[in-house]
């Protein structure tokens, strides 16, 4: 069914206040969510809302937490989410990360014990309209094989960087898989096949039969440098973070188990360098330049990161977000 | 033919002191080169000598330069290389990153003005046997079509992530690209076919004639995410500190043109979270878990980042390393 943007967002916000949520937090989770299905991540979207309403009542989600600075240098610190609102904290280490960087040219925010954070793009893109340089990583359960390997050791541990530009920043926002659980699940309960690049089965074997790819591991993308890539988010956001090693991580998609992943904000004021306040321009000029040259054939348009996300943004601004009718029922006996 | 490991090294040494080199700087110089034969780097090994003489003796590289610090905040510099050694300055940049780090907790130098600086995986690796996180980038010759175009704007843009273990770091160190402009000039000169996923050809169609592919564009590596990350490293290496945009980049190849990219060198010290003195045996459990994970069939062993390079360097320790014997020659001319 067709939802209305305005009535989603509305409703996301009126379940999550009935959740317990501060009402700057129910905003601002109810934001990311409707900002994911307006993009088409519909799996980062409002999907996600009857989880988060068994994670709050099972006490997973505590909705009066609040973030503790553990640890902190001139360019760094170091959160406690105290398993608050996913979210919310995320959009606050982002702001945190953005205040330090204002002062100190960078910073640098790991943070631990927080509840799934959603589309990560919508951090980093806020971020780069304030005209800061944004990165954001995230370690997630363990579902992909290490590139020559079998076994399910890392997350799809997705990146995004946004960079100021005009009048929209660039947004990159990708999962080091080569594709995304949901995706199989799809196909398992469509009854369709895989292709054979996705996922290994159960014996490390290349299959395109999607049952016995959720019995094996998903693809790291790209080859051995997504895997490389992978296992930085899992050193990085996982381990230097102090949060658990990425084949023990729990809690994101369940209303079972506390989170355990660790998240890295990253934030960078371009103004630090002779010209950096001409960053968005220059972005701008060299997005442009991309964009306006030849596709190759059988493609209209080259894009840049975020112009698709955006494209897709404004046609559901108006004609609204496709929802599955059995989801925005759940969600209505919510509010 | 098989050159001794410290006969190259003592060599490559001798070539640079006579091309003005500050000793300091002609042992860094010949150490990055040298340790990229080691790993199988040839295009970063000694290949790379008689092309850095060329850009001395035409006064594009400069011998006598110092690096220049143009702007500095507390957690980040941007640094004038004055057309230096390249690698002798990246090297700085990397210690200077690394001391703001041991302050601010992250540093970030951004570097101008300078020469080819080899192999990334080099810089990061040193720094995280320092016991810090590390992060390289830079531009390159735009040979690398946008993801859905046809025409060469991209640069091979590659990206090094340093990160301490016991007893070697993880080192990832790769291009956004699917493959090097060597590879296929190889493969024009060995009369041979290519992989039809290397390149398009200069109508923009994917090629497996190395010829046509020379006429196209290089693809970019894992589709969309590859190409994201290789226009990030183009925003932010290049425009970010004031080097020139990607598809106008020159200067490090050849010897006719001063160089005109940018380098970003960026250290963190874990040490600034709780428990991050010990991030290096925490990695160590985590690569060595995947490490002795199940492999897929037809794969003997897992590998972490940096593992394959240190047993190939291990070997030509021992038993030398592989030059043409041309090469080897006009090293020895320029003695």
């Amino acid at each position: 069914m067709t939802v209305d943007a305005a009535v989603a967002r509305a409703t996301a916000e009126r379940v999550l206040l009935r959740l317990g949520a501060r009402a700057d937090d129910a905003a601002t989770v109810a934001d990311v969510l409707l900002e994911a299905d307006l993009r088409g991540q519909h799996s980062h979207g409002l999907l996600r809302l009857p989880t988060i309403a068994g994670r709050v009542e099972a006490g997973l989600i505590r909705p009066e937490a609040e973030m503790r600075i553990l640890a902190s240098s001139p360019a760094t610190a170091l959160a406690d989410a105290g398993n608050g609102f996913g979210h919310a904290m995320a959009e606050r280490a982002m702001s945190l990360a953005q205040d330090i960087a204002s002062d100190a040219g960078v910073g640098l925010v790991g943070v631990r014990d927080n509840n799934h954070i959603g589309m990560l793009g919508y951090y980093a893109e806020r971020c780069a309209r304030a005209g800061y340089v944004a990165a954001v990583c995230t370690t997630t359960e363990p579902m992909v094989h290490p590139f020559g390997g079998s076994e399910r050791l890392l997350g799809t541990n997705p990146i995004a960087i946004g960079v100021p530009a005009v009048p929209d920043p660039f947004v990159l926002d990708f999962s080091t898989s080569e594709t995304a659980i949901g995706k199989i699940i799809d196909a398992v309960q469509r009854g369709v096949s895989i292709p054979p690049e996705w996922a290994l089965d159960g014996r490390g074997e290349p299959t395109t039969d999607a049952t016995e790819a959720l019995a094996g591991a998903i693809n790291p993308f790209g080859g051995a440098k997504g895997y490389g890539l992978s296992l930085a988010v899992a050193l990085l956001a996982g381990l230097m973070v102090g949060s658990a090693p990425n084949p023990e991580v729990v809690g994101t998609l369940d209303t079972e188990h506390a989170v355990n992943k660790g998240d890295l904000f990253v934030a960078v004021d371009p103004r630090c360098f002779p010209g950096g306040s001409g960053l968005a321009l220059a972005s701008t000029s060299l997005l442009d330049q991309v964009r306006s040259s030849r596709p190759a054939p059988g493609t209209d348009v080259v894009r840049v990161p975020g112009d698709r996300g955006r494209e897709r943004r404004e046609r559901c601004i108006d004609a609204g977000i496709e929802l599955p009718s059995a989801l925005w029922a759940t969600i209505g006996e919510l509010e």
